[in-house]
């Protein structure tokens, strides 16, 4: 039988999905499972987005633009002038979903062995987009001490190397929910510049920013357009995952050719999700109000109960829908994956995901999960109700 | 200014969108201009598909399992068993589009540096997922005399080195419309035993197959499972290009459980995509029967005008829908450049694929193109009448 490649071997298992076969078997014993490890958000897709799917008239289902149909990146170009980002549809590429804007990215700055550096925790699949594109990821710590905000700027300079290409943010950061300002992202501007790297910004949880406070986006870093490259998605600002439509954008002209070769390729983002996502920016403010006033009030429910228990911390994240949390445990992939196959509360469990996951650094995250408040409160409150009652048993409470 | 990265440099551009530039030119000029470039049918996509989607009533559209939804796997089963094809659901990932069927194949079985032999011409986009993968593509000349019949199996041992991990073939072929035989693909089986490689083929011309000659698929090799993959998509079978829906089937399961790492770091396949391909299923056998009558009235009339012009050549496929064509110029690049910028014939001229686009080996396919015989015949029979003109007056004619 001939061998799988290396890296086939060294792609991670998803810290979101590795536990999903013991959920199967809670499940298949009559115990309900609330699910706070995915990123699938509960919230309606809007209206128009399904209608104009709904209306489709066309007879054959053709190839779009390699980079996109152009009604929609011209409709894109108002999306972002409206959020203070200033482009054109050239610096623009549709993409299938952001797994290939970061992709058609990693593979358009950085040869094989090349170095990329990224504040961990982070989302886990880069660490696989990399190991894909035969790239490394540097991990910088961040600390839950002080919510996960940007290291040290030195921290960052220590590591770069001949072979270091870019430095990529999340922002508002999955799993943390760290929104970072405008002053931390500034320093990263610095120290672009100085050493010539490109600065790549997941922002596909833009929308999703409370308390008040305003996303930065790295678009508006100035004096760094060539270097600086936006990831976007339409997943979770409008509650459509299953559209894989997403955005590689960079004024960086030839950055955008060569990825436009990648796009080609494969011929075509999605037709449908196109159509979806291009409605979808009709979508009224008052959609907006009422989902950051309903994710409000589920991030309240989960860090004002994390906090309550004894041993437990997690800071209180301006943006996405996430957080991670300390918690009193041994190790987070045991305590998750007892809680599905050992306990039950009122024949009901909960599922996170355990937070090693999201680093790099072999042992970091062990007593840390990270929670996805997309339940609706009485579903939080619920499951928080059965993660005190789990750490009162847990036999590796620390 | 940060470099782009030496695969983005080298990423070849698409034989078949070069030329788009000239074609919009031409067009800006009034010129009507004969698409013949272009793998797009001008076929309408099934009812039941366009219905399917028309018809979708959910709220949330949400991430699918990463392999793709479970019915629609299911009814697949049913599909290929219906093709003397005999598989589980465990044996299929739905994919965005053959595209990245082809991505999770080459990663999952090559590392960095080794290599795929592939007959030539080839598809012109496997290179670029070559280069995208960091493989390198070794190709063993077709001949057009034997209507790239599979090359002698001594000119593949021959190429084989400790780097070698597959070989791939596409039945009926892209771009020569070729049918491989039973007994070519068996010769194939031994090679791979023999040296113990992967055996990929890329099959998603199935049912494009005429004059009654029936498809063999490499699935129905024995004895070969462990190392057998079919690439497959519903594309061109429903003409249905816009729903990105491809498939990566093995029997192997260490290398499907590899694949699927890839599969889950992007999450999920596109959902309407899956939605109209399931529904596409039902296509009944009358919509075929139809579609093939039509395809053979259009393969009869390229292949009768091209043998008529002195000093062209083109065999007779059995399958998909390209021709490759030999044709008296000096250089097939300049000659379909010049028939957009320089040539028109009552008004109209004529866009074709130039062959070199689909050779890896530098200097080959200067005299020929790829005709894809998309269009209705009235179109495709004003487009030869078009292309006789033209090599009436082309400069560059031999």
């Amino acid at each position: 039988m001939p061998e799988i490649s290396k890296k086939g071997i060294k792609m991670p298992q998803s810290p979101i999905r590795k536990l999903v076969p013991f959920s199967e078997t809670a499940k298949a014993k009559g115990i309900k499972v609330y699910h706070l490890n995915i990123g699938q958000p509960d919230i309606e897709t809007p209206e128009s987005a399904l209608n104009a799917i709904r209306n489709y008239d066309q007879n054959v289902i053709a190839y779009s633009h390699s980079a996109g149909n152009i009604s929609y990146r011209k409709k894109l170009v108002e999306y972002y002038k409206h959020h203070n980002i200033n482009i054109t549809p050239e610096d623009i590429i549709i993409t299938t979903g952001a797994s290939e804007a970061l992709l058609f990215t990693l593979q358009s700055i950085l040869n094989a062995g090349d170095e990329i550096i990224i504040p961990e925790p982070f989302y886990a699949n880069y660490l696989g987009f990399s190991i894909q594109s035969d790239v490394i990821v540097t991990p910088i710590p961040s600390d839950i001490k002080n919510g996960f905000a940007l290291p040290p700027i030195e921290q960052f300079e220590e590591k770069i190397s001949a072979k270091t290409k870019a430095i990529m943010v999340c922002n508002p950061n999955n799993p943390t929910g760290y929104l970072y300002s405008k002053k931390e992202l500034e320093t990263l501007k610095e120290l672009a510049i100085k050493h010539d790297l490109f600065l790549i910004a997941d922002e596909v949880y833009r929308e999703f920013v409370y308390d008040g406070k305003q996303h930065f986006s790295i678009m508006n870093l100035e004096g760094l357009d060539n270097n600086t490259i936006l990831i976007d998605s339409v997943s979770k600002r409008y509650s459509a995952c299953g559209f894989r439509i997403g955005m590689m954008i960079s004024k960086n002209k030839e950055l955008m050719s060569t990825a436009l070769k990648f796009a080609q390729a494969r011929l075509s983002p999605p037709s449908f999700g196109q159509i979806g996502g291009e409605a979808a920016l009709q979508t009224p403010n008052s959609y907006f109000e009422r989902v950051l006033d309903e994710y409000t009030k589920r991030r309240n429910i989960v860090v004002e109960n994390i906090n309550q228990i004894e041993g437990a911390f997690c800071p209180n994240p301006a943006g996405a829908f996430y957080i991670v949390a300390k918690l009193p445990i041994d190790n987070s992939d045991r305590f998750c994956r007892w809680l599905l196959e050992d306990f039950s509360f009122e024949n009901k469990t909960v599922m996170f995901a355990p937070a090693s996951g999201f680093y790099s650094t072999a042992g970091q995250g062990n007593d840390e999960v990270r929670i996805s408040y997309v339940l609706n409160v009485n579903d939080l409150a619920d499951s928080m109700k059965i993660l005190k009652e789990a750490l009162k048993v847990y036999p590796g409470r620390v």
